[in-house]
């Protein structure tokens, strides 16, 4: 599976977005944050005025090996009965999907057991689910590999299969997020392997672990690494070694944003680890993801921090489903209207600055020249 | 204009509103800031799931008889030129309400010279235009009261009956905001003066002043302060005496939202500063306003300090007319969406912790009580 080579952004398109930006009836960098992201989104897209206004949201679902040591506040079972809830439409992506006027696909790429049926069903509807499983979870990470190198690369097919088809369906910004009981203690493993920061350092409660709970999921991930010796220099191989197969779907859907030139929205802390794989492998990918929030998991901050992005939101939320992708998306959304739908002081008849440096009237009468 | 005294926040219905949250498919307190909006939200409405679905954003305008001192890199005439800007809809905040599907009212409450026509209209229309005008803009606050008690009035009620007209026509959360070319310069003084704050401390570039004008600025604010020698005890004479016709409304709407238990959320600088006014007026309000963020203008962190509000966003706005809170909108409307939207454990089928202390599986297999 050799990446694609990823292309730096596109200057020539964000010169030309940074030139609009500074004609459009508001002070130059007024809209702060707003500007810079809609600039990048030229940058990765090669569009002067980027169309980000029919977003997809993809959640990755599988299940851990590792989760019956006891790493989660909650049982395997959740996954698939959470996968059931996200076709019901009634997780939280389902109502911030709605919110951001987004469909939902949910992808079972690893999941132990069977989807149950949902319990209801939402008016509105919920996700799309695509079958696509893998294997029925992971092995233990504390005395096996996740996967075989087979397995992982599988499922980085799955992601990209995905997002590609999401993508062929109109999809022009798509926001990526996973479901997998036990996943913080994977995304943990990954990051503290790729940074070569200690397990102690990039661990955190997950759902809600007590104090004793997260020391044990810290010797557990000590365990797994002191196993498997990752080397940081072959991504994949420490993916297949520690990860999981939601992980590896999110590595391959990701990927697949990038080379497409697709805004890809980033959700917490495990999209983190598994962007940071995505970018040990295509080197550059980074500079085409958007994060959409930092997580509370210690892991989370310094995996953004390595691969320089700075995050949107910052409201502490750490529930993973692409809760806070979704949250991010009329953010997103926002920064291409504002290129797309404002007017400049020429069209619109406004008066540029009275006498500043920057934007001299022209002729008519201090109006703004074009 | 004795505000009506504001009632605390429901506490009953902020208590449904957490154990309701606390029953949703997700780890408690997984959602973050995004739940604690949501208890804020039943708390200012009375209802244990509040709806915030029908958001209206309201713009005032007005003119500020300093501004001829030379206090923004703007002429007054844009004043006028960006009402007409909203009304063709080519406007940042047209842009941004878009995105939230929020419409759009821009007030002329005290307009220097005549609207003009739009040069042109989008293709999604733009604001609806209210003719409210108090006074040809204020006078200058450097020389004397920028309004008269009479006028200060006036616009209060304009505000009030406008947001009223609003909530008549099914707005169930309202966004403010303003354009006023010099009042940043206003807005400083109100911080100053109700807070006891130096100018120095509390004044900023606004739409981009170089060092010297800024100081020029700095100067012209400490002088309307000598002159008035404000009493922060009598917010109504420090609102006429340095305010604006546009702050002076948006008062009158704050106070008219909090009043009718519908949530509000705050723009930026000017905003805070009226905010500051409404809560000196009816202390209590402050507990009923939603901070969207905070912008880089010095006064606007002491004013939401001083008001205790913790901005949603940090994203470097410094635009006004409505933008930021306009943005905020989405996240205001996932905090209602997630209660009125997502399933309960039991709901969903979904299985709760694995003996957590908090959520006791009942007799059924580890499925979650309720």
């Amino acid at each position: 599976m050799p990446a694609t080579p990823i292309a730096p952004l596109d200057e020539t398109a964000m010169v030309a977005s940074r030139s609009r930006l500074d004609r459009l009836t508001k002070p130059p960098g007024s809209l702060g944050r707003l500007e810079s992201l809609a600039t990048l989104l030229s940058g990765i897209t090669g569009d002067p005025v980027p169309r980000v206004d029919h977003p997809a949201i993809v959640v990755f679902a599988a299940d851990h090996g590792v989760a019956r040591r006891g790493v989660s506040a909650y049982p395997s079972e959740v996954t698939a009965e959470m996968v059931a809830n996200f076709v019901g439409g009634g997780a939280a992506v389902n109502a911030l999907a709605r919110v951001a006027g987004a469909i939902v696909v949910a992808v079972d790429v690893g999941v132990a057991g069977p989807i149950p049926q949902p319990a209801r069903t939402a008016p509105d509807g919920g996700a799309r689910l695509v079958s696509a499983r893998v294997a029925g979870g992971t092995r233990d990470i504390t005395v096996e590999a996740a996967m075989t190198p087979e397995e992982c690369e599988a499922a980085i097919e799955v992601g990209r299969s995905i997002v590609a088809q999401e993508i062929a369906a109109g999809a022009n910004v798509v926001a990526v997020g996973e479901m997998g009981i036990g996943n913080t203690t994977a995304a943990s493993a990954l990051v503290a392997a790729l940074t070569g920061a200690s397990p102690a350092a990039v661990t955190g409660r997950g759902t809600g672990l007590d104090d004793q709970a997260l020391a044990r999921k810290v010797r557990l991930i000590e365990a797994a690494i002191e196993r498997h010796r990752p080397d940081a220099a072959a991504p994949l191989a420490v993916l297949a070694g520690l990860g999981g197969l939601e992980i590896a779907a999110l590595v391959g859907a990701i990927l697949a944003c990038t080379e497409s030139r697709v805004p890809v929205v980033l959700d917490g802390f495990i999209t983190g680890a598994a962007a940071l794989v995505a970018a040990a492998i295509a080197p550059g990918a980074e500079a085409r993801m958007i994060a959409s929030h930092r997580s509370p998991e210690p892991g989370h901050g310094l995996a953004l921090e390595r691969l320089g992005l700075e995050p949107l939101l910052h409201l502490q939320l750490r529930l993973g489903e692409a809760s806070g992708a979704a949250l991010a998306l009329p953010i997103v959304r926002a920064a291409g209207a504002i290129v797309a739908e404002m007017a400049t002081f020429e069209g619109a008849g406004v008066s540029g600055r009275s006498g500043g440096p920057a934007r001299q009237p022209s002729a008519r009468s201090g109006r703004l020249g074009d």
